[in-house]
């Protein structure tokens, strides 16, 4: 494997543990079986998810084999205190369902003829309970108090069910029971992407490398993406509402969401950014980042539309090359427009807003707004426009 | 049920949790289902473990079901690490062989007519791994490491392996599976005891009434009753050594004996107190509880046997009425009997006590020393007489 090669399969990846064993698997010639596990219950993906659904598509490329777990099992256990009502127990019926759908939404990235969709109940609905005991055994209170999220719950007096422990195990056993070459997950997993080495180096299979991937942060740049903080791009969203909220994002950002969203090379990547630092303006480099999400996942023409119809609306719009950014905060969770407008200095009260927005003059991604009612959600970030010559992006924190 | 049938039941127990549950279950008059449950790996029992079986036996004569759990579910796991030599599974033969020794022994004590013997495998071995994740969300971590011996564990940065938490949930399923009205068990099962109650309660049922009964202490009187600590007897021991080791055993342990080993009446031991009170000898209700445990053991002609035997050594080795203890200590665990002899006042030297057990002066527990290498092992107490004038109670510690 070339060194250009080796270094896409890196690329993004926040540690490869244990890099030697990656790179002896790799060595011996042979398509690994490489393995990331989904929760069976929201098959409702944004960009964020597609980190980890990216990673897979390179390891395909590179002629490997990918295997993607739908973690159905304990999806449709649920709740077994059934106190918990908001966690209620999947259906077999709605788990297909579900698994329609990821269908549906990953092979817009992932090749279906080389992936694998399996469901862990496949061998979890076999484990009798002395089985689990013997996994259970081989891990202990201790050690899995160390997680991150244990310890803090732990140390807080917040109450484990005992059973959260041996999800883990469960998670771990896959890897056994898939033979996984390679897994990947977020950061946030690390932990039991680990536990997968340990029970299979027990169970006398080569350990799996672990591959763990950043949380993609949302269009604030600040946290991670996701759909309760309304920071997120689905990658449902129609064409324009992908594009505008590309076109939305900060330069900085924009360069992390080529890492690690673009299938252009770093090759490539390298060359734009030396561009931008040499003159180029950055826009273009977005208009091309929105252009190939878009034609992702609704097609090339639809790509080539969203952008005649973003500059259209823009060009109306007046939009400039330079535009300042604005954080504006929303102790409340969301903000009306009229107060938007007035905190990030884009009108000097919140009677004159009402009035700008009474006149068309107020812009919200490019769209006019008529409602004067309407608020805006934190986390979100918007380019606004008022009238021709005021323009700001504006983060709502 | 009377006052004094009630005291009886009452007799002995540490705790019973709930009193006000264990009267409402009585006051319906139906027959209860009595559990207590048992190591299915050692089948040797002594007279601590008979404290629960004599408790079985009462309720049984008050007209209750009693079920006597072997927990060969967990015994057939064994160390599911396979690390643990010493803990090897147990095969289905082997349980089974050891369920009829067990048989033998419990029924010199118990009515086999209303005895069930039950195996936990029976249900266990039926349980998926899906159900056992329900059993573990229905108690926390935090709980489970409030039980004495995990805190001390935990606290004391030793491992506790994850299956340890799931054990007290099969023996508290196990009370659901057997739809327990009563669990009889040591002070040192409450907590797995108590899991059962609230199991029971999860699962719909009444909870369980819990009785603990204490650790017997051994015949050195401190320490409780093992094999290992060798201050035990065995309700295989043969008549004559029975008797002796009961005989041996100080006055205050012999009122601990008659109330958690005799099946005298309340009423009766009163009485006996009372005379001893009023200047009756003591040996002789020593004497008469020794003829009780023999002859349950081992019929009632050898209960008088053994006390003609036991009177015959004794008034040849000349036996006073009133026998001072000594304590010895035994750093090692072990002490030579020329040692236990100097160390005790017996003779005034090692060399002096050599000499007379070359002479055939010396006895311990009524038996002539012939082997001058004679060791006797720390936890015991033994009766040593040297000649006709010199003789002790020893205990060696």
């Amino acid at each position: 494997m070339s060194e250009d090669a080796y270094a896409e399969l890196r690329r993004g990846a926040v540690e490869v543990l244990l890099e030697k064993d990656l790179g002896a698997k790799l060595a011996r010639g042979r398509p690994l079986r490489v393995k990331a596990g989904f929760d069976p219950t929201a098959p409702d993906l944004h960009l964020g998810h597609t980190v980890l659904i990216n990673k897979l598509r390179q390891f395909q490329e590179f002629g490997h084999q990918v295997m993607f777990l739908i973690g159905d099992f304990t999806g449709m256990i649920g709740d077994p205190t059934g106190k918990n009502v908001t966690r209620k127990p999947l259906t077999r019926e709605e788990v297909a369902a579900n698994a329609q759908t990821y269908q549906e939404q990953i092979f817009r990235i992932l090749d279906a003829q080389r992936t694998e969709i399996v469901f862990n109940s496949t061998w979890m609905d076999r484990m009798s309970a002395a089985d689990l005991i013997g996994l259970a055994a081989r891990q202990t209170v201790a050690r899995m108090l160390e997680r991150d999220d244990f310890h803090k719950r732990y140390a807080g007096g917040q109450p484990i069910a005992i059973h959260e422990f041996l999800y883990p195990l469960v998670q771990g056993y896959d890897s056994v029971a898939m033979k996984a070459d390679v897994e990947l997950g977020g950061t946030d997993q690390k932990f039991n992407l680990l536990m997968g080495r340990q029970l299979q180096e027990e169970f006398g299979q080569e350990p799996q490398v672990v591959i763990t991937m950043p949380l993609l942060e949302g269009l604030d740049g600040v946290q991670k993406m996701s759909k309760s903080l309304g920071n997120y791009i689905g990658i449902t969203d129609p064409p324009g509402e992908m594009f505008g909220k590309v076109m939305s994002i900060s330069d900085t950002l924009m360069w992390r969401y080529y890492e690690l969203l673009s299938f252009r090379s770093l090759g490539d990547i390298d060359a734009l950014k030396r561009a931008v630092g040499e003159g180029a303006n950055p826009r273009d480099a977005k208009v091309d980042l929105a252009v190939e999400l878009v034609a992702r996942f609704h097609g090339a023409a639809a790509g080539g539309q969203a952008r005649e119809e973003f500059f259209r609306r823009f060009r109306d719009g007046g939009l400039p090359d330079e535009v300042p950014e604005v954080r504006v905060p929303a102790p409340a969770g969301r903000l009306a427009i009229a107060s938007v407008l007035k905190e990030s200095g884009l009108t000097a009260s919140a009677t004159q807003a009402v009035q700008l927005i009474g006149q068309g003059a107020v812009r919200v991604d490019g769209q006019r707004v008529s409602d004067r009612k309407l608020s805006l959600g934190a986390g979100g970030t918007y380019l606004i426009q008022v009238g021709k010559r005021r323009v700001a992006r504006v983060t709502i924190a």
